[in-house]
């Protein structure tokens, strides 16, 4: 078996490597966000998802704020050692929007968009108002 | 419903947007690949997966050396609109390895890896030998 080292992995300039989160039972895709180093090392080390907030400029232990954290199931990464694709258990809802998915736009030919989905939370009642 | 204008989704800055392309019927995911505004319009259009090169910087339509093309059936995008994924019917394999995904590559806690699933081709019989 081959050894990982994760400091192989290929992060981009900004020391970033994307992490697709998929639910583990149903395979949804549920968020991308971006991981570096250290938050991959803490996302094997404790099995929650950790990401580098490029907003924030800071860790990011998803669910942190909602309660929703993703308890991780596998890690894999791809042939070129850029992208992680991470398979959760997700409490809750990924989307701050209170959707399950991030990816509840969908696009149409024509570009008109609908929304797929059911809102699960009301998310002034979890983030508070702004 | 809504209209998207395809100019207001957030490429980065080379003008890229990263696209997830899953299985349609299975859900797995196959690969991530980035798209410039131009490869989203001829995905729309053509409903195959076109996508921007980075090391080669040239369009890239999938399949064209291979013969492995992705049918689009479903385009999503995530509450930021900086993230696509493409939903797909899948010929052949998608990883350029030979195997249905990129991420065939499982990560253990220890950080030893173990490659999960088959090869169902031989890279060199397809692309050539370099």
């Amino acid at each position: 078996m081959q050894q990982l080292d994760i400091t192989k992995l290929k992060y981009d300039r900004s020391g970033l490597i994307p992490a697709i989160v998929q639910d583990y039972a149903t395979r949804e895709v549920l968020m991308v966000a971006y991981m570096n180093q250290e938050a991959v090392e803490k996302t094997l080390t404790t099995l929650e998802t950790w990401f580098w907030s490029r907003s924030r400029q800071k860790f990011w232990h998803k669910g942190e704020s909602s309660g929703n954290v993703q308890k991780v199931r596998e890690i894999y990464h791809d042939c070129d050692k850029d992208t992680l694709l991470v398979l959760v258990d997700q409490k809750g809802a990924a989307c701050h929007e209170g959707y399950y998915s991030c990816f509840h736009y969908r696009i149409n030919r024509d570009c008109t968009v609908e929304i797929v989905g059911e809102q699960q939370f009301d998310p002034d009642e979890v983030y508070g108002k702004i």
